[in-house]
């Protein structure tokens, strides 16, 4: 078991923006929802490129701030993002992508039947500061 | 009329990230999320302070990246959004704060009404990568 990725313990890494920061990459945080259920699939990140891929290929694509690499969701799981809208915030600074999954899955992790997660936000910050699992989605 | 936010002209700020990071905060994005409608609200930045007092006080409280400085949503506004519950991503950077707004409203821009939008998404990527209202929430 992958303890940060399973676990019930809450440890945050508050060091993730300075990292992509680091990278020298330009991008903005984009929010990924499900159009059909309004679920929150997750957070990702997209330069420009990554934004016209998306509206060229009509699939959700991000840029990849630990690879440094176009990121086009599903090439290696199959767990592709169909394409349904792009918003955008009144700043300009942030990004919703409305998408519709191909297969049910979003999230890299795997329920214990091996069928990946539909969303990564499957854990709240219960009493105490611990997580717990959100019924139906962490297993 | 403020052109970046109120305007149809796609003018995506890329630099607001390493912006972010050059301020020298420890931040993880956070999604807005309605608990109720399932509407996606905006995207804020919370630290480890930010995400206490969030808990201990009940409201959705982040840190403005602009001001530096703790940033109870609604103080001045007077759209505090109640919490219900803060989740967790996968890799434990980034959160997503469900929350139930008390007015109604949890942009700062301004529907020709006078009241506030009630999500900062009001704007769609359109053909020819212009912007365009989104029905029902631009106006």
């Amino acid at each position: 078991m992958n303890e940060l990725e399973e676990g019930l313990k809450l440890e945050l890494d508050f060091g993730k923006l300075a990292a992509v920061a680091a990278t020298g990459a330009q991008v903005v945080p984009v929010v990924l929802q499900d159009a059909d259920s309004g679920e929150v699939l997750f957070v990702g990140y997209a330069n420009e490129r990554a934004l016209r891929a998306s509206l060229d290929e009509g699939i959700a694509v991000l840029w990849s701030t630990s690879r440094n690499e176009l990121w086009r969701k599903g090439a290696t799981s199959g767990d592709t993002l169909a394409l349904v809208e792009v918003r955008v915030n009144c700043e300009q600074n942030s990004l919703l992508y409305l998408v519709r999954p191909t297969t049910g899955g979003a999230c890299h992790t795997k329920l214990p039947s091996g069928q990946a997660r539909r969303t990564c936000y499957y854990r709240a910050i219960g009493d105490e500061g611990a997580l717990r699992p959100v019924p139906g989605l962490y297993e």
